[in-house]
């Protein structure tokens, strides 16, 4: 094999495979990525795989003579990032290959010799039938994923809990992530362009499923290379899924179980609400919780509709306690009073991104509702905490 | 206790002072710091203490009433670093003052209350005689401790080397640092100013005594906010020291013992010397060092005279290798070839702050010596590392 190509393009096709490449294989060839250049196509194409998520991704280089080898992510990726922009070259002996061949990786400057070991050992990525692709615009996409990643669970053993649940019904997109304690859902639509027909979708493109967090965040460093407007190719086939952008490509299985019936669970009557804004209370919250820590993490709020104000505070009996108060607009009579985990009310605060908030209530122990005043079509359901005095 | 200050003089001198407060405090107070506060002066003077290292600042305030109280470090400097610009009250009723208070932290958004303890329980800083100070410039200061600092040992069995050794002899400030494998000194004279007699500095100036490397460090952060032709007041007694920089204080233990008398350990006589582009030698250190932690750090340099060429060589057998050549200007005949520890040259490297470097040799079991062609009066020693085949 003869390969000459950009750093650059080395670089950074390396790096994004590289993320699939586990800390700790199962197996040893799984810490390396496999490298296939194809000289009729003068394409260099790198893979990272952990046997259940894995990156490809291609990128034009001359290609002197084709090839097949794994070489070590993490010292190729340490080679390749320390040297200089320009011409790379990387070759061995077809000869060689079955005794781990030494592959000369050449520069302007330096020099490397970085053992390899042959392509054959290393496992196939999934195929998938790919007849039917669902196209997903890149900036649905992305406001979906920054809606509601952060709310799906990291507890393996709820497992279909720990991905994010994606639904297509015509021209919406559905995105709901739930760890039990609180749910985001957000809606994208799809805007009908000039060659779809009137609906925009077709029936046949609706479809549901529950993805791994672990890809979509990967999917999501995968989207910030892509252009708005472009949109990824969604294939599904029994237990596994591709995502295709351009000459990127992400393999995952899919999460089996049915997913929770979230929309059943969103109140849709409240006693009270409370409109803030969202930068003020994000900045309170940040500087009572300071002694959050404490004490499982809990604030109050205490609301005081007479004077349209909220107070927030946090107790730490020993140590000390916390209090800050502002404007608020209250709709509901009585004062009210009711505690939140502060983790997971901040998070949530943080992914609604509006300049206004309405937080809607109904008892103090049930389900409160984060909704913006405009933009955005999201939902953060959270449970509130009993406050024990 | 009442006082108001602004936000921004207790954040940096909180900061400041936080430093020398333990994580692992042996006794529980020493986890807070000193607050007192002088009406008469107007003046709040913040103290940490962890019986080795003390840092005192002080700044002025509205002081409203006296008062003394230790507050615990982490949460005082948690809260303030998060309120926002402009006032911030600080009290306590003094009745309340045996029965550890809360404090009241007030500021326009936030209000705190932080459990005190009576600063009655907080130990003193040791007193020190001022009878006579030695003034250092702090510009001397920043570039000796810039080029030794690094250099001292960390292994708390050699307490003697895990310092700096600083001497004084009429114009010539002298820094001086060793672990054994590798030695550097920084030479800064004190160009006499025209108050000064001839010599600029007396006799009666002259000093010797070494300094914890961790006062040092913390004396450099310090330097930091002083201006560049200003003077450090250092006052000596008994086993400690005090820096004295405007409202800074900072005190420390002397290390006790004698300091090795490293000026005979550099050899003055060399069989060839390279000089080198010391950017250029970095940035390939920095290539190979990709395998170096595989075989104990070792780079090898070869010396090739006949072409004046360098080539860094790092083996790392299973693994791979690396290699890297370079122009340099070689002065001695014959080829050569010597192994380093690359973090101790890279190191000392980093701290040569020239264009070229100068490398001399004697046999490759014999220390190395480093200065730069011109600037600052910098040695570093530098033992070789035996080549096994």
């Amino acid at each position: 094999m003869k390969i000459v190509c950009s750093q650059v393009d080395l670089k950074n096709n390396l790096s994004l495979v590289s993320r699939s490449v586990p800390s700790r294989p199962t197996h040893p060839i799984l810490s390396n990525v496999l490298l296939v250049a194809d000289k009729a196509k003068n394409c260099v194409t790198l893979t990272g795989f952990d046997l259940s998520l894995g990156i490809r991704s291609s990128f034009s280089a001359e290609v002197e003579e084709s090839g097949m080898i794994t070489l070590p992510s993490k010292f190729l990726n340490d080679i390749i990032s320390r040297l200089p922009d320009g011409e790379v070259s990387l070759s061995y002996d077809e000869e060689d290959l079955e005794d781990n061949p030494l592959v000369a990786i050449d520069s302007l400057s330096g020099k490397f010799q970085l053992r390899g070991v042959s392509g054959d050992e290393f496992p196939e990525l999934p195929t998938i039938e790919k007849k039917e692709s669902f196209l997903l615009p890149i900036s649905a996409l992305i406001e979906g994923l920054k809606g509601t990643l952060f709310s799906a669970s990291t507890d393996e053993t709820k497992q279909v809990l720990t991905g994010v649940h994606l639904t297509r019904h015509l021209n919406i997109l559905e995105f709901a992530a739930t760890d039990g304690h609180r749910l985001a859902v957000v809606k994208t639509t799809e805007e009908s362009s000039d060659e779809d027909t009137e609906t925009g979708v077709s029936d046949e493109q609706n479809f549901s499923l529950t993805i791994p967090s672990r890809a979509l965040r990967e999917l999501e460093k995968m989207l910030s290379s892509g252009k708005e407007n472009e949109a990824v190719a969604l294939y599904v086939d029994n237990g596994q899924l591709v995502f295709e952008l351009g000459n990127q490509h992400l393999t995952s299985r899919k999460l089996e179980g049915g997913y929770p019936n979230y929309n059943q669970l969103i109140p849709t009557k409240f006693e009270r609400k409370m409109i803030v804004d969202r930068k003020r209370v994000i900045e309170g919250l940040e500087r009572v919780s300071v002694f959050a820590d404490q004490k499982n993490n809990l604030v109050k709020f205490k609301l005081d509709p007479d004077n349209n104000q909220v107070i927030l505070s946090v107790e730490a009996k020993e140590l000390g306690n916390a209090k800050e108060s502002f404007s608020v607009e209250i709709y509901g009579d009585g004062a009210f009073e009711i505690g939140f985990n502060i983790k997971y009310l901040m998070e949530g605060l943080k992914a609604l991104s509006a300049n206004e908030i309405t937080f809607h209530f109904n008892g103090a122990t049930q389900p409160v509702i984060l909704t913006p005043l405009s933009g955005l079509q999201m939902t953060y359901l959270i449970m509130p905490v009993q406050i024990r005095d």
